[in-house]
């Protein structure tokens, strides 16, 4: 009852991606004696990419220097993030106190950046698997992984698995179960072509080549 | 190559639901030669349920009278939508103009006050689905229900599955395969606790009593 607030900052940078934030948040937002705020580098509006969405910050990083959880979103700007020192000052400062360092998709590679995946087991977004390797983490394929205080989940929509194995770590399985039945998360994809491993050559082959990961392996 | 552009708009109203909305945003913003436009009563930020969320509309309804689809989120705030003429008589010009009216979660519920449901098959939230009777629809429990021009979601995640559903109908099955791919939508819920077909009995009726859907059964 007398538990401490649990304090979880979102980052968003221009060009996030809409879902690997909207995911968790969905999720976490309903942990009892929490708080989820969306922080950048200015308060205020911060356009997704594609350009559709704009999502408000409520504060600043500098504004919330130690949160209990840190959540990265990816995304093109994910690219343009690891440039800014102030964002990954802020990420290795954040790792260092807080309980919980988190990436959805591309995020993975923000906290490589920040050189917060050195000798971690991680994932990221299938394209972009073989990045992890340069970041001096060994590439794990899975919805998400837990590695000591860092979790990274795999592409866009992995952020809702995971967000709910975190609200058990951070809560317990029961209320982790309960918000699974709030958000009726009963997944039934029309298709069976989520995961590159049983979606046609042709189609994996062809999304790469219009992504910024070119086939690396 | 010549096809109009598909115009698809996304309401948003005060204490709507972040996912609801992220979800098919997230999956529609990929169709070619379309626009997904976020709008509400007015321009400018719009707090979702909880309040951690800004949003901003970047259109009034008023600036889209006739999109090709709409999409009706819900939340909190679809009790009060509902009583606002301004947004049940766009939706009902939308309707009759437009090629697909979309709702994900208790949108079900304003499209009913609008008069959109009748004598239709639809679905819901599952702990809204004994409304629908109310707006003389029949209820379907089903992930996402299509009949005529209207697509109804079941809750919150549902958006997902019926976005990619409804992405096959706008262009084609693989386009919607590639966006599947694309957002690496490829389920594994850490429980098995997302249909109160299968949660702990005890757990769904907590649900229930905590929320404004009290046992209508």
């Amino acid at each position: 009852m007398s538990q401490p607030q649990t304090q979880i900052a979102i980052l968003l940078f221009e060009d996030f991606d809409v879902m690997d934030v909207g995911g968790p948040y969905e999720v976490l937002r309903w942990l009892p004696n929490s708080k989820v705020t969306f922080v950048a580098t200015k308060r205020g509006p911060i356009k997704s990419e594609g350009g559709g969405v704009a999502l408000v910050a409520e504060a600043a990083i500098s504004e919330v220097p130690n949160p209990d959880v840190v959540i990265v979103p990816g995304g093109a700007g994910e690219l343009q993030a690891r440039d800014n020192p102030e964002i990954i000052k802020w990420l290795q400062q954040a790792q260092a106190a807080g309980k919980w360092t988190v990436s959805v998709c591309t995020g993975a590679l923000l906290l490589g950046a920040a050189g917060l995946l050195r000798g971690k087991k991680a994932t990221t977004y299938w394209m972009a698997i073989d990045e992890l390797a340069k970041f001096g983490a060994t590439a794990v394929q899975s919805r998400y992984v837990f590695d000591g205080k860092l979790v990274t989940s795999a592409g866009v929509s992995a952020g809702i698995d995971m967000a709910i194995a975190l609200a058990a770590q951070l809560r317990s399985a029961e209320l982790a179960q309960a918000i699974q039945l709030g958000i009726e998360y009963d997944p039934k994809p029309p298709f069976d072509t989520g995961s590159p491993a049983r979606a046609p050559a042709a189609m994996v082959k062809q999304l790469r080549e219009m992504s910024r990961f070119k086939q690396s392996a």
